[in-house]
């Protein structure tokens, strides 16, 4: 879920900053006692796991049940007891959910009946770590369904919805995950999906890179077995090209997050949505007539202005890269630095990937009322730090709504505390899960039957023929007729009927 | 001013069908004797070289002079007669001319003032084969003021324009080129330009490949000192991956075609003003409540999608990439076969860089008054040999726009003759063609300066930070105003302030 | 907040079957003992006093208080308990919402400056029956800055926020209204607002035309004293007008609804924003690709169509008026019958102001996971009564979406029960209350202080220079600069520098 | 042709400057001696029937045939000479382009089918004076087959298609009209059509008054055998409302100028297209990313607003009138003065209806290159005499393009002279003209049917239900499919199921 940055380069070849001292707290890691506290983890988790979520509403809501899920005895209807989730009895619910998902999530239905037969996955045992959603769950059992074992832990401490989790476990599946884990519990659960007896892992499928991570660390040994990793995020992907670039990857990995579906559909018709979701379901504010700046024009720029100027707002556009700042021009912004248009505007969008991007300064010279929000990264982009001072005042006037009083009565209105709108404000559409886990699917698929050395120890985008796969098989949703070259055709162009279509470096 | 296929794979791991008949012309063309008449070369010079082409008008217009300008003698007021053009007297219209179009060329005229002091070129013998107006005499003349000196010939046969031609040799380039050239005119200019005592290029800035092909053919040795190619078209760049894959490419090839610069302005921003202007000036039609098809959804496709859904056209889009149809369906176009709304669409645009996408078999079904136009490529693309057919009867109603008449009184509309409509029926603005020729300046300053191993005998796109700084040179025009990275984020984001700033991978 | 029909004619020449319906019941209105059960009423109710409505969130939220406020003994701290509130206690609360609502209605604060001065209501005596807001209490605020003494009932039974009118309570307002009354509680509080000894009101603010109603009912003898009536919506409207045209309008009566700034903005800028976000927060859908047919093409329907265009929907329209059918092929929307498309339709949305727009017939049609709503009137639009038949299920998924399931599975998704989405599923901006309340404020300064005889008693639209006026007055929200006259181009039009500028008949 | 003012009141309340000045010169034009020279005219003549007129290109173009038509002795092949035209001989070409059109206006043709049996116009007398065009020819052939016996003249002295012209003599249609007319040949044709023996009018169809006006000063008495009077400029509209303001009116007349069909669509459907269409042909210029001030905000500002807004433009917008100003805010652009921006612009569009709204002061302060037009109304808007001054040096770069040349060598770029762009530069739609031609032919078919007593001494607008009918007519063209009301959903609404459907006072 999380998002490609935009203006930033994801380049391979430098290293920030955030990522030495992420080495950094490796090393700290490995002085780590093993029963650590929740302080000493603080710096070692990723920053995506903490992010707070705003999952569709759990129907059976929270329990008084406080007793943690760690203390408790429970069996699933086989018998079974290799799960750790909030409560078994939730499992009928969390079934419906999932029943429910499959009927958005065509493309997985598809791939489970097309290569049901076959069984591409005989074999692969599988460890992953990602939200766990009822589109999770369809992900997970289509793997099963292609003939994998799985174990599974969550990627974050937020987001598992119980009743899910009790259903797969209830269907048989080794699942460690609650809403509200510490993060104790988060890598207690991780652990126990790996550290099991007579059972090891030979594929990985990660989000946010901690089950590597904590593999690395404690059982650098498995990866003679795996066969290679799945990594979906930004920030794992970065910590992949970063082993990669230090020798250190020792098994093939593929970069899903920077496939074309994912990336089109992730970032620019996602946002495109979102940021209209999230400012409404927030402030309730009009559009229309709004003056707007949007600082960073990558895809999730090009979605947020794209929508908000459909909507009737004016558009401003601050930008890095002369590129993208010449296709703001032509798509009809006004290219400025923030300084100039700060004090007019009454909304400020940051999608950078970059840092203080909005500083203190910025914020003392808005105007009254202005809203401000993060579309783009983590929680770097505007320096919320910056306003816990004592002269300003803090007032939360709805979920994820503060206003920032200054002392001559000036209100800025901070959405989410500067963490992203978009998975703190709004809901990610089932359609676009969909891509995400097909394209996970596929990679797993393409890793676990690759000849030898087609892969080496490298970091690898998906191959666009299946990116393509990807996409055709979400074009039943939309009712789209896809034209076939004739004979004559694909020689004259020099392709294959069935693709790939495209030379490597097209943009799309 | 070629467009890049935007439905085809300009892949170059494939021997399309079209180039391997080039590769047969070129067996024929050594058998060929000296003198060469009209017929045998037919076959031989390439598709964009007799492209009909509408340039802006012609000032000074045809004089009634029919004499060959090879039969003339003149002289410019320097005394020089190392040229060939139609009038040397009409200089003076040319030089306003060239004036006018500076004005609307800052970047070149920029890199004038930012290069002139070290002379970059100093040194460079460039042999050029282009359109020849107005926006390349900008161009040879910002060579010249960087060091360089030129010999240069026309690309088209149609699109020279003779006062600007003029105004070249009045100024000393020796320029061979005139409106109206035959095949046999057209390669004793590009041979005039190379064939020359005492001097020998070391870089060729080619359109389409003639003059590479030219040399190839009749002066291989003088490769040995040349520095490398610079290449604009599709045409000529698959023509160098053809060279590269057969291991016949002995310098290094620039392929310019495929800079995001390019392939973004040129194509998708380019297209979305000129499919109206088209239409409009070849038939007055209304766009409102029109049913339009869209033949292909690459950049082309995109930009004429954009334009006419925004003028109020219903459009339909067919596809054979299953990536670039899920894009069609997300941006609210109806993904179709052309068979399915072929009876009752008023406009069909094909834009896939295919052959035979309308067939005579659709051309039979649309209705009467139905519009035929061909945005992608050459003429392949709507099969107008079929309706050269006794049935059926042509009326020419205007300039590039017929009639063609069916039995039972039908008529569809067709434009260009299927040729491109975009070079036809609507001009470039100078704004596309100076990011062209500000890539191409730059793309011969890097091959001629890069040390020596940094290029070897393959093509190469240009280097992302010059296509940045052709963006960045752009900016002005805009009163566009980029934003500098503190050197805070810069170290967070791993990025040298100055760029590059997106991975090799990125997409815009 | 009601919404003028799109589809339908409000035409004052004919007697629709409802305002028969309406006649009838006020007949057996006159009928009724003085002490009402729920059951006699619920005919004579209006149909938008009941409409469920989507406020803001109550913040301090539901005490277990279960006392009827008509049981309870409160006083305000000035010692007046002329007033019936849930919780005189919740005042202070109330009062800071409707200090931020000030904020952002700075039309009524400059209304409130720049006519303070002069009290223009000086002596008014306003009885007033609307929604109960922080919007709502600054309308009122204003009324009384200017010179009015004002009382005040709910026009829903459903919409009052307790809090604001605690505040008004508190501030000496007598403010009869709370939260949840029952129909009998809704007569006795607009009862309580003008039978009140030693006070007679000689203005009426109305939405709906209860109160109206009331007093024609019970107190006719009041008219002699009242100069007029302001009446914001299409229901109310349609009562006066039927009045009129049985030549019972004994007073003049001001149709606000039809405004221009009303018009526009409460219908085609606000739901073109409210469309999404209604679909958003039921279901979380993706608008992206889906094909989406739109009942009716006035305002509401090009509010919907130009927003779900805007986010890559496909749109079709159906329409009953040729006009409205041909702008919508004008902008780009395929005409269809309902029949045409509702097979295929993702989404179907009414806004026609008509009744069984979408039948049984079509429901049966439908295909799995259609989403229907309403956006129109009422809830009239979409023939939901037709759903509650033994075969189908209802499942409450959640709040405000019901899925009905056919005996063969397929599900259809009811948004509201088929009542308003935008006033159930999301919430109305502060801009847009602002525009009305302002047009409601100049309306009765208007009809007070009319010189004898400028107004019949008849139903008049407000005069253009007002409108204008208040349109004026939100400019500066947007720092819009208007451009004036000068004397000489005055002259030339023949307008005065002040307005109108426009003719009666314009269209905007 | 003309536009309604999209910025100024058509307000029939007031007396505007220019029609005093034009009563003024009626005073002086009944001075005149018969036999009038060129000078004495030029006051008298309405500004429209000299305003420049791009008609689609004469294919058969000038003869240089110099003899006046009207010293010329031409029969057509049926003996009849009662006609006058630049060559009957040309009659053959003119009617294949009537038959051309003929395909284009399917509306009249139906009407012909339709209306054909009853012969509503039988008896009518109807003389004319528009453009003559082929769209014009078909609607006078639609009349004749009608019933209705017509004599016609030009309404403006360059627009006559000669061709067709020819076309009608030939068909027996006495029409008086050639490209080029003197202004006495101008009145000479107008007299001509109405000075005739045994033959006197009973019906005008009039585009701006002078018909109107040359039987009002010399056959007075005519007005009493004429049923009324059909207007379709904004010019004639108020010539007539200023006639009945005065009392001086003495036939109903039709203002067919304000209907729906026509105002939506020659103004906003048709300026957002012909905008676009008008400043590529004449300056190639690229749309994206240009800063565009559009001075007006009507249907004609927001026209051109939208499909600038469309192709990547950055569009401000001034206004005088505060709702027209308040939606300008909402659809997105920034109000300003012009003063605010005229520094950084790159074009000017004017679209007010006013005069002097670009004067030489924002002139001088304009940047080099900027373009300067008008797409309003007359030649008004522009101050271009303010430009005829010593300093300023003018350029012809084109047809209808002057460089205005500061001493400091700034260029403005002025096209057509300030005059209307649209009318100059690009062509309108058949589409359009046939929605006009309809119009016309049936306000004359009620005026002429309308029982005695319907219509007074008064100007009025087309009754609704002809307004629907004419759209109705027009449906087919985009195969768009009009829903019917069911019996019960009619009289839910209280309405006619075959309309009108709206109140008058309905804005679209």
């Amino acid at each position: 879920m999380e998002k490609r940055d935009s203006n930033a380069s994801a380049s391979a070849f430098h290293v920030p900053e955030w990522m030495i001292q992420f080495a950094d707290q490796k090393q700290e890691f490995n002085k780590r006692p093993t029963k650590i506290g929740r302080r000493s983890l603080s710096r070692s988790i990723s920053q995506s796991s903490t992010d707070s979520y705003s999952s569709a509403a759990s129907y059976t809501d929270s329990s008084d049940d406080e007793t943690s899920p760690r203390d408790k005895q429970q069996k699933n209807s086989k018998g079974s007891s290799d799960f750790c989730v909030k409560n078994i009895k939730q499992a009928e619910f969390g079934r419906r959910e999932i029943e429910i998902a499959e009927q958005e999530m065509p493309a997985l239905m598809a791939l489970r009946k097309r290569a049901q037969g076959e069984k591409p996955l005989a074999g692969a045992k599988i460890v992953g770590c990602t939200h766990i959603t009822a589109q999770t769950a369809v992900l997970m059992e289509t793997l099963g369904a292609l003939g994998a074992q799985c174990r599974w832990a969550a990627c974050n401490i937020y987001s598992t919805l119980n009743e899910v989790a009790a259903a797969l476990a209830e269907s048989g599946f080794p699942v460690f995950a609650w809403k509200g884990e510490s993060e104790d519990d988060f890598w207690w659960c991780i652990d126990r999906c790996v550290n099991v007896e007579g059972w090891q892992p030979n594929m990985i499928l990660d989000d946010g890179g901690d089950l590597t991570h904590w593999i690395y660390k404690k059982y650098p040994n498995m990866f003679k077995k795996i066969k290679g990793i799945v990594e979906e995020s930004v920030t794992g992907v970065h910590r992949l090209y970063q082993l990669s670039k230090a020798g250190k990857l020792c098994v093939p990995a593929m970069n899903v997050n920077d496939s074309v579906t994912k990336q089109k559909f992730d970032n620019l018709y996602c946002c495109r949505e979102s940021i209209l979701d999230g400012l409404k379901r927030t402030t309730d504010m009009m559009f229309g007539g709004k003056q707007v700046v949007v600082c960073g024009y990558g895809e999730v720029g090009k979605g947020c202005c794209a929508a908000l100027k459909a909507m009737g707002s004016i558009v401003y556009v601050t930008e890095i890269d002369p590129i993208c700042a010449l296709q703001a021009c032509m798509d009809g912004f006004r290219l400025v630095k923030l300084n100039e248009v700060i004090r007019q505007v009454d909304i400020v969008i940051t999608c950078t990937g970059n840092k203080n991007v909005v500083t203190r300064e910025h914020l003392d010279r808005m105007k009254n009322s202005c809203i401000v929000c993060n579309m783009g990264h983590s929680n770097t982009e505007i320096d919320v730090a910056s306003l816990r001072t004592p002269e300003l005042t803090w007032e939360r006037v709805r979920s994820q709504v503060d206003h920032v009083i200054w002392p001559d009565g000036k209100r800025i209105v901070l959405l989410a505390e500067g963490r992203l709108l978009n998975l703190s404000c709004s809901t990610v559409p089932t359609f676009v899960l969909s891509i995400t886990a097909t394209t996970q699917a596929l990679a797993l698929i393409e890793l676990y039957n690759a000849p030898e050395g087609r892969y080496k120890q490298d970091v690898y985008l998906l191959p666009k023929k299946m990116d393509e796969y990807v996409a055709s098989l979400h074009l039943p949703t939309f009712d789209a007729h896809l034209t076939e070259l004739t004979d004559e055709q694909a020689k004259y162009l020099g392709l294959n009927k069935n693709g790939p279509f495209k030379p490597n470096y097209y943009r799309y």
